[in-house]
């Protein structure tokens, strides 16, 4: 079922967290708020990289879920298409308009298979990834079977530990099985480096990606050999781009996070020694959340708490404030100590969540700011769509 | 906007996650299903100690945001109502028919108290805390502005460390400014001991309550000096009920994990020092995760990452098998350590989440199974109902 949003219908408070042309203080919390001027920032920081290095820029969707913030980076930010992890995702973006679409996981369960050979249906480019001989033949059955094309990319497992295959020579003998199977058609690699992004230490982060280029490198000149081409080689996030972006082997990036930012990217550091969300990207996802009690002096009970947040990656950060600080968090409650009891109840907070992307996956609404007023509000489109 | 659930509307695989009559492994994952021999068995262990001990049981509706889950506790378990942590939780379950619902936390927001004000509208008997004698007046006013009445519980911090007063003068200071207040009514006292309820030794948690224990009679006593009487006295978790059940000062428990039960709870022990999932409540919750990779030999790659639980609580067990453990989760994998290569592609796994609350959070849908077949499917109604 398409569910086709109409804000009308919704009710502020119960529905949805705010409504267009309210101001900031007014936002019913906990919600996600997103900075208009820091996300158009991003998306223009990494364009002009990818232009600039002619790169094509397949946005992560898993990220944010929302077809508008997906269409919005495509339109104005130089998007080819965008990547994600779940067929449902994949189903919730094409069925919202997204045309180039890559499934940039293995699919194997053989009723999701069939749904990802009818992902053409909506007029969607459909790729995914492929890391077992034995998955061919179900992906080639069900594309002939929807009479669709499904491209596929071999998955090289370049250190993220995952899924992927680690040598040259099952690249190429996957490879061949797809080049040979009706239905299918080889695009390429994927070999996105996810362990490394996240290490604060520019060298450190070069040394794992140069581990990376080289099994790349290697696999694409063993497919050339063979006389398979790769018209796609994808990886790259938020912590690496630039080292993919300027490898000479990479032609195609899956950056995420850039365009929101989270604490714990922002906690890395570029070439200079220089936090990345100070030289590179902008905070522009704010998880927005209110003091409820101030029972005690010494710390403020705010409204986000586990529910509304993920701690994979540590506490949110109190964006803009040294004198509070997000100490404690249980289901619903934040503890936020308040030594000098700057906070009164009903004083709003925004917290830059540890990590955008499960955050992101709690909430239903992206509301957009400008300039303290609500200007947008965004459905987390493919939000629950995790098979 | 109260969204009709009608399964017949659904698309299986992208709207939800089975249908029913389905074979268990037919199921799309990752999702969440309920073992329903074994939840009804925990609601019926609940409803028996409750008639023994004589208590009120209100479960804690923010465990699993069900109405259907709800109204099978109040029917089939004992129940006289549900408590839940926000006012659009609680207007999700008053719209689906909840007639006695208390929000066991504070409301400040103007926006808030107002919506609240308003449950009555639905028929619900409206509950709340009280923390701050700040708050009496504008409950009032918003009590009086629609003509309904709210019940109010004046807030002890028995030990958890969040919202609450600490003392029977403030209690008593509170509670006369509700009782005087118009279109407020003192009902009693809220004093949940959440810090202890994961503590696994049974006499370390005993320690904890018996301070509750002595604040919550003092505070009894003091409202009674001053002629309040108290018709709720309410708390008590999975981790203690027998505590508050038996104190002869609690009159209502706030149980909640009990009918699904976590891997977190299962490791507390009862007074003979067994693990409670073996003495009291079975396992009924499980995150129903396939394999989708074993490109490496010894570790099976599964479709249960970050985004379909909370890692708060540690890491998933797998259910009744010690040949294979869940040892590393990113947003979209786990890593099942398969020593002994026991897994398969499209292998099914039952997970016990670490936390059942904020995993049911991130899930649309129960499925609801018994003899390895679907027998029901549940909406998870406050989903995202978080302000």
């Amino acid at each position: 079922m398409n569910k086709q949003v109409k804000l009308d219908d919704y009710e502020v408070g119960y529905d949805i967290p705010a409504a267009i042309g309210m101001d900031e203080k007014d936002i019913q919390t906990p919600c996600l708020i997103v900075d208009l001027d820091a996300f158009e920032k991003n998306v223009e920081t990494m364009r002009a990289f990818c232009e600039k290095t002619g790169m094509r820029l397949r946005v992560h969707g898993k990220m944010h879920k929302s077809a508008d913030v997906a269409k919005y980076q495509i339109e104005k930010g130089g998007g080819c298409g965008i990547c994600c992890q779940k067929v449902s995702e994949a189903e919730a973006f094409a069925r919202a308009g997204i045309k180039d679409i890559l499934v940039s996981n293995q699919v194997r369960d053989p009723a999701k298979i069939d749904r990802l050979a009818r992902l053409p249906n909506h007029g969607a480019r459909a790729i995914v990834c492929v890391d077992d001989e034995a998955n061919v033949a179900d992906l080639s059955a069900a594309a002939q079977k929807h009479g669709n094309e499904i491209e596929c990319l071999v998955e090289i497992d370049c250190g993220a530990g995952r899924c992927g295959v680690t040598t040259t020579e099952d690249v190429v003998r996957i490879a061949k099985a797809i080049d040979k199977a009706p239905g299918l058609k080889f695009a390429g690699i994927q070999a996105y480096q996810g362990a490394m992004q996240h290490m604060e230490n520019y060298d450190d982060r070069k040394a794992k990606i140069d581990i990376a280029v080289d099994m790349v490198r290697d696999a694409v000149e063993g497919l050339k050999a063979e006389g398979l081409e790769c018209d796609i080689v994808g990886g790259g996030g938020t912590g690496s781009y630039y080292f993919e972006g300027n490898s000479g082997v990479y032609n195609e990036l899956q950056c995420g996070s850039y365009a929101f930012m989270d604490a714990d990217y922002g906690r890395i550091k570029d070439k200079d020694g220089k936090r990345i969300d100070e030289s590179e990207f902008d905070n522009a996802l704010f998880l927005l959340t209110s003091v409820m009690s101030h029972a005690k002096k010494d710390k403020a009970i705010v409204d986000a708490g586990l529910k509304a947040q993920s701690l994979d990656s540590g506490l949110p950060k109190v964006f803009g404030r040294d004198d509070v600080e997000y100490v404690k968090c249980s289901d619903e409650h934040g503890v936020v100590a308040d030594p000098d009891q700057k906070l009164k109840v009903n004083d709003k907070l925004r917290l830059v969540p540890g990590h955008c992307d499960p955050t992101c996956n709690v909430h239903d609404w992206y509301v957009g700011v400008r300039n303290g007023k609500v200007e947008t509000l965004w459905p987390v489109t493919a939000r629950g769509k995790a098979y």
